[in-house]
């Protein structure tokens, strides 16, 4: 009997397990991407493992980038909180999707990597007449959008809603919903060219980011507005709450202009307004399926029908992950910036 | 054909019409109140007149003594936010009362008064197992702790909320209505004896008002605390958030320590909290509507099977309403303060 052939037939069998248990992922080292093989990730019982064909970049990468927005318990140390891609495995107990299904998933992390596992009920079915890459944009702005707008904000018909940034992911998104759903949206932006862009997606009236953009706010609105999705924060809350009319709602989403501010409680109250305070990624499963499947009945068949539209700046492969954070910190692009995993 | 024996009797038809439309109230004169008599008020169409029984104080009367509260647009000048009472006569299209019905009603105004008139859902059956003072107690303090507890706070079995003011109307109504549904409640209070009185209602714990209740409150929900009915404002307003856990909610309903505070939007955002403004007196017919039905449905019930218990701290005749302010200003009372108006 030849032992040392066998070992070496166990060997080789260990190794191709490696390799097949392996993937290109992109991890931070001192606050820089670097492309890595690391494990693939071996999908829990509720969970579904997918082959990724797109990942969609986000703000908070950046921050996690440089240290500043850990990932939640349990959730992976790779980047990415959206993805487009191909269902690869199902863990035992998983009942909505089979290997092959084509989706979208909102993630907790782990997207910009050639697999990446979530609970199932995060992954959606992707909407046929779009290709991957802009199928990769939609997840994460929409679900903050749908999760800020119509459960903490309790949007309706008829409201007039702010869109700081309006030309970034989740404005681009937001002034589309609002649109479809009947609502009146303003927005601010970095420049003309943004301005116009959002006029274009259905905005009803933007200015350019300057001390005046509450006059105008006042101005489109005499009454106030409804409510107001803010990444900005400190530099601007006061002023937001001056623009709200009777019940509105602020939802702070980021803080880009501070977090320290004043506030008048009275005018608050008087006002019945509302501030909230709104972050996705840490959220519970269960608000995630509730979001999600909010998103497969009522969103993506807008995206069939051709009401909303995906809004890409640019794809570019996985190895310029670095580049495409760089355009994401320059604040150039209008909608979102993709990473191409096929 | 003796003309002026003719005229003689229209002139007394005319003064006994007069006197029928008459009634005693007290109106606000110079900051003080005056008995005098005025018209009694005539039910819209879709309004119901109550002859009021016994008519129950609210802080909110003391702000309007002095200047500091109109009321909102359409509403009575007389003071009184809430009565018990039988309805006198309904408008012509009220469908709900009937005359000689027993009723107590959330009203934005009159209630110091013999009549007054108010949208027909806004009265709601009395309890039949109580008397009419302590009938009179339960309108405002109820509807105001159901508005915020339930539907601005969207309270949960199990939640963990702080009342400050324990010994209030409020709070000793909130107290009971936390306990009812399965929450948890602590409050703090100017004295021992308050605070006793709390715990004997069914808080978990209480703290007599000093720098130290937030402290204690820390201890007693390691974790935070879910919901806090504040009528205090800006000086409790920060440490309010730092005790506040995940998700929890902040509703201000009275500014008894300023309007003008800081808030750091950063720990609001991570920890997804959210800072309610609240009045119930300006709110939509609507809205009243509801929180009265719900009333109605649910915790009117609760009086006669015993859980809930009006807590009146003294009743007045109409007479002493000077008397009945002061102590109420004095913050002596634990409960309610009612007008007996019989």
């Amino acid at each position: 009997m030849n032992i040392g052939a066998n070992l070496g037939n166990l060997q080789r069998i260990n190794l191709e397990i490696d390799l097949w248990n392996n993937m290109k992922a992109v991890r931070i080292i001192n606050k820089k991407l670097v492309i890595e093989e690391t494990e693939k990730p071996i999908p829990k019982d509720d969970e579904v493992l997918i082959k990724v064909k797109a990942a969609g970049l986000n703000r908070a990468d950046i921050a996690q980038k440089n240290g500043l927005y850990p990932p939640p318990p349990g959730a992976s140390e790779i980047l990415g909180l959206e993805c487009s891609g191909i269902i690869e495995a199902v863990g035992t107990k998983v009942t909505s999707k089979k290997p092959g299904d084509e989706v979208i998933a909102l993630l907790a992390g782990g997207g910009y990597a050639e697999y990446v596992a979530c609970p199932e009920f995060h992954a959606i079915k992707k909407p046929i007449s779009i290709d991957w890459f802009d199928a990769a944009s939609i997840p994460e702005v929409y679900a903050t959008c749908w999760l800020n707008l119509f459960i903490e904000a309790s949007m309706q018909a008829g409201d007039k809603v702010v869109f700081h940034a309006g030309a970034s992911g989740i404005g681009t998104a937001g002034v589309q919903l609002a649109k479809a759903f009947g609502c009146e949206s303003f927005v601010s932006a970095g420049s003309k060219e943004k301005i116009d862009f959002c006029l274009n997606l259905g905005a009803s009236s933007g200015e350019i980011r300057s001390e005046d953009i509450f006059t105008k706010i006042q101005a489109w609105a005499p009454q106030g507005v409804d409510i107001i999705l803010d990444p900005v924060g400190a530099n601007y809350f006061e002023k937001n709450l001056s623009v709200l009319g009777m019940e509105g709602r602020l939802v702070i989403i980021g803080l880009m202009g501070g977090a320290q501010s004043n506030i008048n409680l009275g005018h608050l109250m008087i006002k019945r307004q509302r501030v909230i305070g709104s972050t996705i990624r840490a959220r519970s499963k269960e608000i995630k399926n509730e979001v999600m499947k909010a998103l497969e009945d009522k969103v993506l068949p807008l995206f069939d029908s051709g009401v909303l539209k995906p809004i890409v700046h640019q794809v570019l492969p996985l190895s310029d992950c670095t580049k495409a954070h760089e355009i994401m910190e320059s604040n150039e692009n209008i909608g979102k910036i993709i990473l191409n995993l096929e």
